[in-house]
This record gives structure tokens, C-alpha cells and sequence, in this order.
């Protein structure tokens, strides 16, 4: 890719980028996750894969304010607006467009393409182990939802039982199950390396508060109960 | 103390919370970690801790919206303001603002009674472990402050040569020191058991960006200049 090419794109991505899990910096370790998983695949056009990692989530933020509209799809027209704009050639935009409508976790429609299944693979990994808990934390609080919820006996939900949203039913449903959901070697290899520590990342977390609930409700009920009487 | 009492002051503090690493669930940690604390220690008046622990943090939206501002000072004043309204005896409420005024970690002013050693290591407790890692994270995303910085070659700094401030600014200069600092056997026990994972947490997090960026950036800089050719 032209150094002019990569800096057009670039700009217009950092103009689009909308919350702090998804700002540019995501951009980059996934485009940088995606270089590296593409050593080990065949038949990869770079020029593709660098544009589609570049632009796949400038639809963020119209997602962010209606949550009725999938960032995936939303990208991907807004990708082909620009890039038609900007003078690229039709088979080129349509594959772009392509990794980009396929790079969301729970759609439908998936990847087909090795550059799509690259995409899709690199912005997965950002959310596995240690960076994968810092953006779920941090997107939690741009939501303004919380780490954990209680149970209707008042101690706290590890989060598979959790009604509403949090950190912990985010991680039990969604991050701890990411980790064989890869369509390339280098990416499920990745994945696995940094499995344990957000899984004991996870527990540490689930055991320090929930110890400290049960056991200090427990001290609180006497200490109410000896300066009531 | 009366239920009523405790509901009165619950409620208040329920009412004065502000972001997501001071919410009421911060105060219900902190107050549970003060009663299991105050189990080894001595002469300690549980209606003293009890208030200081609910109050504790009623200032942290004055200092949230303006940061020259100290939460603990405010804090104790509101407190004071509430108790005697509400007709509490004066020595007591003397009492509770001290613990109040003094648990800010950065304050030259220490804690001096018992009470409010305990509140200061329980406050101090929540940001260890997993559970400091989680606050300090949604913080920064309430602050719009990044993960990481970097450094002027380009690399993500580690957070000891950061200039703005960031997640690993924040844990090498605050968390990662937090542990020798504690008044009380118990607290400082307490906060022993959960070095550990953050320290792991912050090494895991730290290689996971560091190593992709390096690689990453080394195989985009051969793509631009295969393609510029």
C-alpha cells in the first residue's frame, strides 16, 4: 500500500472513532494482530486487509447512539461511500466492504474471504485476555453499567445469573467463550496464549468482592442487631 | 447502631455518589472490609466507623467536577453539616469527620484513631488486587484517559516514563505502591493476599500491547514499502 494510501485512510479513521474500547488504539492492535496472523496464511492481498483493518469499526458511533444499527453494516456502507469517493476501484472496495460486514461476533453472515477471516480473527483477539477485561471494563463504565449485580439474597452475582448487564455476565457470556470461535491457526494460537490470565483475572476479582460481601453483611447484621438492643 | 440510623445515613450517602469507581458499591465494599478489619483491633466504636465508612466519599462529585477541590475535606464538612442537622451528638460527629478528613491516601493530614486507621486501610483495600485494577480502569473511561501512552520511538511506554496520565501510569505510581502503606494488621494482611494479581494482571496487559505493537509496526512498515516500490 502506498504511504499516501495508508495515511487517507488513517485519517478518516480517526475522525470516526466514537468510545474508549473502541478508539484508535484498538485500531491499530488490531490491524497490527492482523499483520501478524497473515504470516501464516496464503494468498493474502495486503492492500485489502490493511484498508478493511483500518475501517472496520467506523460505524461505531452510530451504533453507540442507536443501538438498533450494526456497526458492522453501518462500516461497511460508509467505507464504500469513502473509498468511492476517493477514486478506488470497485473489486477493491467490494472486497474491503466484505470484511467488514462480516468482522461482528454474533452476526449471521460469516467471514468468506482469508482477509475477512483475518479481520475477524484480529479484532476477536483484542478481546481475550488482559486487554479483552480492560475494554470490557472500561466500555462497562462509558455505559455507565456496572461490575457485578446481586442476587435476590443480597450476595453477588458471579454473572451467569445476572438480569441486567455487567462486567461479570459479559465475561461469562461472551468473553469466556470466545477462545475457540478463531478461523486461523495464528489467531487461535494467540488466543489460547493469553487465556489463563484474564479467566484468573476473573475469579480473583469474583472471589475478592464476594468474600468481602458475605463476610462483612454477615458482621454489619450484628453489629445492628448488639446497638439496637 | 439503630437501623434507622444506618437507613438515614445510607440513604444520604446513596444520594451523593458520583462515577463508577466511587459509586455505592465502593462504600458497601469499604464498609464491609472496615467490620472485618476492626475484628483485630481494639476499643473500636462501631457507630464511629459505621458513619465514616457510609460518608466517606460524599464529596468525590465536588472533586469530580472540579478537581482543586479535596473529597475528603468537602466530605467531612457535608458529613458535618448532615450529622448535627440531623441531631447527633457533637463529639461524635467530631469523631466521624476526623476519619472522614483523614483516609485521602495523598493527604499530608494521617488518620489518628483507631477508626480511622480502619477506614483508611479498608478505602486503600479497594484499590488492590483485581478489584483496584477494575476501578482504576472504568475511572480512566469515566476521566477519558487512555490505557496506555507512547513513548516518542513510537513503543508503548511501560507507565513509568508517561507524561499524560494513563491506566499504567496510574498503576506504577499509585497501585503497584499501595501494599507496604497500610495502618492495621488485618488491612495490610488483607491487601498482601491480593498483590499478586495485579501485578500479573499488569505484566499480562503490558505484553500483550507491547509485543504486538513491536511486531506489528515492523511488518506495516514492510507492507508500505513492498507496495511504495
Amino acid at each position: 500500500m502506498k504511504q499516501t494510501t495508508y495515511a487517507l485512510l488513517e485519517d478518516y479513521m480517526c475522525n470516526c472513532m466514537a468510545d474508549s474500547a473502541h478508539d484508535k488504539e484498538h485500531v491499530y492492535r488490531v490491524l497490527y494482530s492482523a499483520l501478524q496472523i497473515a504470516r501464516e496464511e496464503e494468498h493474502v492481498d495486503y492492500d485489502v486487509l490493511i484498508a478493511a483493518c483500518l475501517l472496520h469499526d467506523i460505524g461505531r458511533r452510530e451504533q453507540f447512539d442507536n443501538s438498533a444499527l450494526c456497526h458492522a453494516q453501518v462500516g461497511a456502507e460508509k467505507a464504500g461511500h469513502f473509498l468511492r469517493e476517493h477514486g478506488f476501484e470497485e473489486d477493491f472496495i467490494q472486497k474491503v466492504c466484505h470484511c467488514i460486514r462480516t468482522h461482528r461476533f454474533r452476526k449471521a453472515t460469516p467471514p468468506e474471504t482469508v482477509e475477512a477471516k483475518i479481520l475477524f480473527d484480529a479484532d476477536k483477539l483484542d478481546a481475550t485476555g488482559a486487554i479483552g477485561v480492560a475494554r470490557t471494563l472500561m466500555y462497562k463504565a462509558d455505559m455507565e453499567e456496572p461490575l457485578y449485580r446481586l442476587l435476590p439474597d443480597g450476595s453477588i452475582s458471579d454473572g451467569t445469573e445476572d438480569i441486567g448487564s455487567s462486567f461479570f455476565r459479559e465475561y461469562k457470556f461472551k468473553l469466556e467463550k470466545l477462545y475457540d470461535r478463531f478461523y486461523t491457526h495464528a489467531g487461535s494460537r494467540m488466543a489460547q496464549s493469553r487465556r489463563q490470565i484474564a479467566a484468573a483475572y476473573y475469579e480473583a476479582l469474583y472471589r475478592e468482592v464476594s468474600d468481602g460481601y458475605d463476610q462483612g453483611r454477615a458482621a454489619l447484621e450484628r453489629c445492628l442487631e448488639e446497638w439496637r438492643a
